[in-house]
């Protein structure tokens, strides 16, 4: 990837509120402080009406775009669509994503440590929702001072937090780009959430969340929940193409229980290595948020849910090999949208990815993406930020099939 | 279900074999001796041509109809097929079912006393195959006194020993019904046998399989297993229709890690029920076996396996809600099948009960397994068993929605 692609070198940066009022939440229970880190790529126009939020999935950070500082290796998990010229175009937009509170890279979650006590506050950590999680980052929109933003956008869980925003928060957003997602976690989401939290309440280390001040910490089980997961951002196609029935380093059958399939050696090292980045606690909190998400309550009709955004415009995505997220999960959502009024563009992009599509089909993305945004920046009558020049758009980027692969198997 | 419609109270009988010479296996290893649970159901005819064995699925047993004697409530796995006047008909048929070489109802497995220790094998038991279970069924067959069985049929693991009989051993079978299947197990099929297995490995109890003398067995591990493998024999649809976003015993959220939602409590039951009639090694070794099973090897030609079996006749069944096994695994047999010049009928049943379908959709497969049959009597010229009065067919049967869960619950 060429430099002049990337927005280079980013810090991620933390915001602390509810130091003095605590941060209520939905479940009636209340926190605080709440810090909450977050990144921004390019500069905000005069009139701050340039601003994109971009929305992570279950595992995600704030690190969306560039590297670390000091450390080109951390790529950011959607770099493939935000920089100079990308879909989300940093010459001409001020991008910001933020790590949803209850996670473990930076924001307050279960492995923060409860004033309290002085302690992490493991299970004393309260449920948080989607709606707490799109509550928090208007605290740092505001903070930020927008008043409102452009865009939101999120692939997955990103998804969620993105229609949470377009239906309870529809005077602060101009539209939104729900990836990949549903307005209402079916049962087999709720199942295989429940899996992976079964795996980490299995692994004896968990000790009901206790393990913070510990050597060993709940791994195996949390491995076992990340290899779930695995199989479920991928489609029986891809895995035909992946991996097929290929051997790992063998010619033949070891009759043992060793790992011998190539599907079976990509599971165990993700599972493994995501063990070294995530906290089990975290994965308990952000999944029961996923599962409590469901936009068609209060009135059992998602088409009231966006009574009150009938001025916004969405762009929804889904996948045809998404078996985790289906499309007919989009196109009721694309008929709740068209019942209310809004503005909608819907398309159910042909890919063998499965859920992992909207990390990988990087050229697709980025001409819809970037479509859409150029029409809202025209009908929105967006201004560039001062002195900025805006490239020649690079719609059909970046990155090798290898590259992007390992983006998915990040950070998804 | 009234009494004329079960085989009655049946006994799970035993035989023993390799006793002097080891029984040899695919990997190269033997062991011996071996021992096969078995039950029959019906009557031999003069020249026994009458027989038909069934296979059971990752989980079952040999008791596959009637109750064992003395518990009513002790239904064998496909009593809804298996009876008077039933798809497999007990007064027209001698039909056998067998417990699998490597699992815990009565054969052989790693849970048996290894003479050469006087423990049990624990991972000392040898790796066996999709082939190794059909040779050892083939003992019973002929300590039966049976040349060739009429017919083969089973679901899921069972339709994959059915395949291996008609291609290993086409001399000593007349038909056979593979049923929501397939001749090469998948890598998506692998993925999910691996993380079963690798929540095993990962419960300290497990203690690399040496767990029969302790007190402690790993159950939480092979709940976790059992969980996945459930939400995998299920669809999206079925479990919308079954769960929907029901909470269980509350009104409404929680904001705690209860289990809260219809489905959390279907998936801990059931995988606590099952670590009550399961043994986890066993787990282990047939998963193993079903990774492994791929009939394309070693000339990566289907068809070439089915080269000696042009005068069997198939009935190939698959579903199209199965996402486990899709239908066009089955397709891709068909093809193969024809290729190699047999007999096939193949339906792709229309369901939404995902791979539990072969267990539910009674209706449907009765009439399919019935018509096959009575085709196979008139051609093969089948006589009765002795003294036989075969009654009106009861194509339409029997049992209730709640009972077909029960049934698919249990013996998946």
């Amino acid at each position: 990837m060429s430099d002049n692609a990337t927005v280079g070198p980013v810090q991620t940066q933390s915001l602390t509120f509810a130091e003095d009022e605590p941060f209520c939440l939905e479940s009636g229970a209340s926190i605080g402080p709440v810090t909450l880190a977050y990144e921004t790529y390019g500069r905000l126009n005069a009139d701050r009406s340039n601003a994109i939020l971009i929305c992570h999935a279950l595992s995600g950070s704030a690190h969306a775009a560039g590297y670390l500082d000091g450390d080109p290796d951390k790529v950011g998990w959607w770099e493939d669509c935000i920089g100079p010229g990308k879909a989300f175009d940093t010459d001409r937009f001020f991008v910001i994503c933020s790590n949803v509170i209850g996670s473990c890279y930076g924001s307050t979650g279960p492995a923060s440590i409860d004033p309290t006590t002085g302690k992490a506050y493991g299970l004393r950590f309260p449920v948080v929702t989607i709606g707490d999680m799109v509550k928090a980052q208007i605290e740092l929109i505001d903070h930020l001072g927008i008043d409102k933003l452009l865009c939101v956008a999120g692939g997955s869980m990103g998804g969620m937090q993105v229609l949470e925003w377009a239906a309870r928060h529809p005077d602060r957003v101009c539209s939104a780009i729900p990836i990949a997602t549903t307005a209402q976690h079916s049962p087999m989401l709720i199942a295989f959430s429940e899996v992976g939290r079964q795996a980490i309440y299995a692994d004896p280390a968990w000790n009901h969340g206790e393990y913070y001040e510990r050597l060993q910490k709940p791994d195996a089980g949390l491995a076992v929940a990340r290899m779930v997961g695995h199989i479920t951002y991928l489609s029986e196609e891809s895995m035909q193409l992946k991996f097929g029935r290929r051997l790992q380093g063998m010619e033949k059958y070891g009759f043992e229980f060793d790992t011998e399939f190539a599907v079976e050696s990509y599971l165990k090292y993700n599972g493994h290595k995501f063990t070294q980045r995530f906290d089990a606690n975290s994965y308990l909190y952000i999944t029961k948020a996923m599962d409590y998400f469901d936009l068609s309550q209060p009135t059992g009709a998602l088409a009231a849910a966006f009574a009150g955004s009938s001025h916004l415009k969405f762009l929804v995505i889904s996948f045809t090999s998404d078996w985790l997220y289906p499309s007919y999960h989009s196109k009721q959502l694309v008929s709740a949208l068209t019942a209310a009024d809004t503005d909608v563009t819907y398309l159910d992009v042909k890919s063998t990815w499965g859920h992992d599509a909207f990390l990988l089909e990087v050229e697709t993305m980025t001409n819809l993406l970037g479509s859409f945004l150029d029409r809202l920046v025209r009908e929105e009558r967006i201004a560039l930020p001062a002195g900025s020049k805006v490239r020649a758009a690079k719609r059909a980027t970046a990155g090798s099939p290898a590259h992007h692969s390992r983006l998915a198997e990040n950070l998804a």
